[in-house]
């Protein structure tokens, strides 16, 4: 683990749109990134990026990137950059990623594009940064294998703060038979102009298109390990196979029911789970276990990551998205209303910051573990 | 079962607050009933109507109630109504209603006060009419008997909205063992003030006193049914004594967690369920059976009664509240999104509207029934 | 001034869009009018309305339209109709409406392309039907004249709901020298999706792109009169030529600040106004004539036209959009807080249904004035 | 002018009420101030803050009043406060507010109960910090005179924020003849509970009891200056007599009309104003002067003065509430939307942070002048 001893260089890709603008926001003051380059589509490209954007944070734009000439998403014009963070639109992050990967650039992207590759890890980082260890093997792939490109993904906002918790349970109580998990999201996880007013105000909309088959089956690849095997196929990439498996060892079913309620940042979650173990831990148990949950990522130094990963609640009545939303920077997630479940074992409400930990922040995280790991050598 | 042949003359304890105001706007228009005597607090004692109530409604005071002097909640003021509706808070409906059964008045309350009374009919009108049948031993155990007076009570918004499928599906497909609920309620279900606008403007409350308790018991009075024991105790009383049975003789798990959203009418409901029966029912056989649906209430003639139970949306994004609360009057319930659930069997969504079969509705409906089946003699 | 004796078909254009769908809900129950044709862009055309429409009002469809294959918008296809509404987009409407009125189509439009058009009324029902005597000349300048073509449009929702107010006060106490308006306007004026919920919720946007520039002048085509001159050019179309006199006898300074809140239905306009004759009429002087308004539309026994055409209240904070937009359906307008300006003469509240009295309620009312006097004949 | 040079300990009066929360907000990171003492209504006096409090901010509580147990709100208890703000409703403001100063403290207040005093300086800190000229006549008043204790006021939220870019354009081009505002007021500014949000969702209320006469009022006490007379009465107190001259030299008239939104925090207003001079500046000098704008209270050093006392917005679409009522912590005003009124001269949008600049911020501002100033001595 090392931290880098000089500015690391990063580039952002999508930058005009709603994640890039929190991508700038929070990498305006990053202690280890400079912000070096800014890629958009065309319609932007080489106008300033003041100019390009039309800024939506409530926090002015970041002096630094206001003059820097806007590019284009291709890899050439990012060749300085020892970082890519993608925030752009699924319709064109996957051949746009893909050419960054194929140019030996470490992408770390916010799409849904390469979720599901069975070589790029999809990584939670206050859950799963042991799937960096897919690496290796994503880079072997290609011919000749890439020397420092890779694509590492971050979770859908939904999944990302319900599988905080859901990991602190298993690594103080052992696997999850069952999460039920019902979702109430703020608009801000659609993007801008995203929801319509006439859509959402006064109303719940029962329904995010692709968003609950997301939910049930990121679970399983984020809370899931990697397993290796020893097959024909394995030794024509010079070695053990690794793949994800899915929670395979200990089946795990999740059902999700997403929502949309009118609230402008912060996702609140109802979870029901049950273990494998029985008798299942009590209220009490789970509370003590989530306060003390402690992720790999925060004692290894990430500058990004909360000092405290799960904040407990003890108000009848929190979290709320509006009051908890901000704390820490909305990069951890808070929990409440831990109480057993009639029908599982225990349920609770979490509320993650989704354009926070639900969506940037994670990358960040994600980029500086990639940094303290030597994945990403600077 | 038969109509009334004259206008039946009704009361309405509470007339000047939320649940009041409904009463009013739908009795004024009412096949049977006619507004005879209002009854409110002290201050409002004395005052014509209009001048007594800070009037919420959408639609105008009705004319016809304008120039009614508010009278003291006190049975002597309402010796000639047939039936007294109590929209009153459950600080102060205890005791009213019990004087007011005491007198030999009909009191069909939507407080929460006699709920959980032995002897109290607990009725959801689409659900479990059959309950009447408790009325005669709340009669028995005065002294004298009482000739014409009761209690029942309607449930609480939110149990309300979700017990009518519930109900359906086990007509078709026989006991559930567990369901589970996760409510997004509106403000209106707090009453006036009611919830403060700085508490659920751009928030999620993940919290409402009682209600969780109130779901997780009402829904096994209401879908369970009424046993007969041949004791002492019944012997004391003349004859068999009735209870309700609380779903005992198939257990039903039931888990609510509950939110208050900011939406003005309209509770949302994400519901998982599961059947004794195995295999269950496919989603394709639930929406069935939910459409076929008919209560008995509408075949008895009810005039309040809606003309389907339960809407069956196709769209895969509705119900909605603002969309969808208004149909019928808000008299039936809306499902939609009926669909597998990976932990339990079947999850879906149901939407009613709180102030109308969640609040008021049921108790006109219920009143309605009375006459048909001569609970009351009109 | 005659009424139909058979029902007058007519067609809307535009249909599936939002003002579409509320001229359908209007005319779906109208006494005179039965819909005959529906009109909207290709990829709806030769579905059934049901299949090509996303239905966003709180009422169901209404059955009557269901199966209505929906045609081009060509006036070939809407021959049969005596009377064509318009609720097409202005970026199509232009060149639409004209080939309607050219094949001799009494066009009725909520479109903004023709209100500034010399020769075409801009009639706001409530306040100036006089101006349909425009319609010959309109007729003559087309060669052959046109026998039954025409188009009248009515003002923007944000100008009707406080001009009809404004016209009350013209007629009981002489005209205004100046009138200052700030609006709040709803959330449906922009249409559909419309405004972003990401722009209005829990905030305003104090700018309507041209609504002021609107509102400024369309008040001045509209409370001023129509001037005749015997000038050569009148003469070639053979009579004197009748011109709108834009308020130009008693000039007057308009004012408008337009401003979007986060409230679906109903524009809340602020309104000063000074008049030219000094004194100026006291507030209860106001209050009584704007309560004694009878418009001559409501003579004429136009049946959409509202039995109140200004509903003056007296409690302190009334009108509210919230419940005040629905009282007559919405085809009034709500006055409230009438009182002194220190800066002007009187200030007062106005309330407008924007999506009923301010689009197009206020077409139907004029199509049926059109009836009555006899520009349309049917 | 000169800074302390050690801690200042002061008092915070109505502690657990929303303006005492954000007092403490502020104060606990203040580089001059350190909280001492904080004081509040009997049920919470004895009890450590955190458990007296029900905190509503979206930070956390500062952990350095955490345990401070909450007094009494008298005066003996804040004896070792060199300053006291109060937050207290004004029910008991009034008195508590005397008795502080009788026993020599300093009162800064956010309360209205002594806005109207004549001895009291009612101050805007970025507009007549030179009022605090009145202090020596309001201590005068006392027998003995006051060596130490006074009150000074800070204004009316929704008059603070358009007093500022009123007071720059006098300074820049004379003296305001009439000034016409229309406010669009958050929640926040009523209190908790405040406005129930049945009252405000999906509307607007155009009427604050009382607010537009505190607007019409307040804004000639602030914009006015001091006058002194020579007269008997004033040699009777040993010197001339000085009062606030309600910008009478130069009548100014005011006209308000103020409305309630559902805006969370921030109050967006839409102003006219027309100048004494003619012919008035144009929008672009009226642009240029309120950018340039520099209050005294900046150059003197006062830490909690913005940097911009004015924000000008070129965007046509800003200031909005959500966007920039975060900006500078809310400390400054923000103006848009400059641009000629077809009515008075100049009409324009400003938007402030009624929970920062326009209550607590302001407070804490005075004190930091009369620290400056030595009208408080540390």
């Amino acid at each position: 683990m090392q931290q880098p001893t000089s500015p690391v260089p990063v580039g952002i890709l999508g930058a005009t749109g709603t994640v890039g603008q929190r991508f700038i926001t929070l990498l305006s003051t990053h202690p280890w990134f400079t912000i070096h380059a800014l890629g958009a589509s065309p319609r932007s490209v080489g106008k300033a990026y003041k100019d390009a954007v039309k800024w939506k944070q409530t926090t002015p734009i970041p002096h630094i990137v206001e003059g820097i000439v806007v590019k284009t998403c291709e890899a050439k014009e990012f060749q300085d950059c020892k970082i890519v963070f993608s925030g752009l639109d699924s319709d064109v992050a996957g051949e746009i990623e893909e050419e960054f990967r194929a140019a030996n650039l470490a992408v770390f992207s916010n799409s849904k594009n390469y979720r599901k590759d069975p070589n790029v890890p999809l990584i939670v980082p206050l859950v799963n940064p042991s799937h960096f260890s897919m690496i290796p093997q994503q880079q072997a792939l290609f011919s000749p294998p890439l020397t420092s490109g890779f694509i590492v993904t971050n979770a859908n906002c939904s999944t990302t703060g319900y599988v905080i918790p859901l990991h602190a349970l298993e690594k103080a109580f052992g696997p999850l038979e069952a999460a039920l998990v019902t979702t109430m999201q703020a608009i801000s996880g659609a993007g801008y102009p995203g929801v319509a007013s006439l859509d959402i105000m006064d109303n719940v909309v029962p329904y995010i298109s692709g968003e609950e088959e997301k939910i049930e089956w990121e679970t399983l690849k984020i809370l899931g390990g990697v397993a290796e095997s020893d097959s024909t196929e394995a030794h024509a990439i010079g070695g053990v196979l690794k793949s994800f498996d899915m929670h395979s060892q200990h089946p795990l079913r999740v059902s999700a029911s997403c929502n949309r309620v009118p609230v402008i940042d912060g996702h609140t979650e109802c979870v029901s789970v049950r273990f494998h173990r029985r008798p299942p831990p009590s209220p009490q148990q789970v509370r003590e276990a989530l306060a003390a949950f402690t992720p790999t990522a925060q004692t290894s130094g990430a500058p990004s990551c909360p000092r405290h990963a799960i904040v407990v609640h003890e108000e009848p009545d929190r979290p709320q998205p509006r009051l908890d939303r901000y704390f820490q920077d909305g990069a951890g997630v808070s929990v409440g209303r831990i109480r057993q479940c009639q029908v599982l074992d225990i349920k609770f409400v979490v509320l993650a910051n989704n354009v926070s930990i639900g969506a940037a922040t994670s990358s960040i995280i994600n980029a500086e573990l990639a940094v303290l790991k030597g994945v990403v050598r600077v």
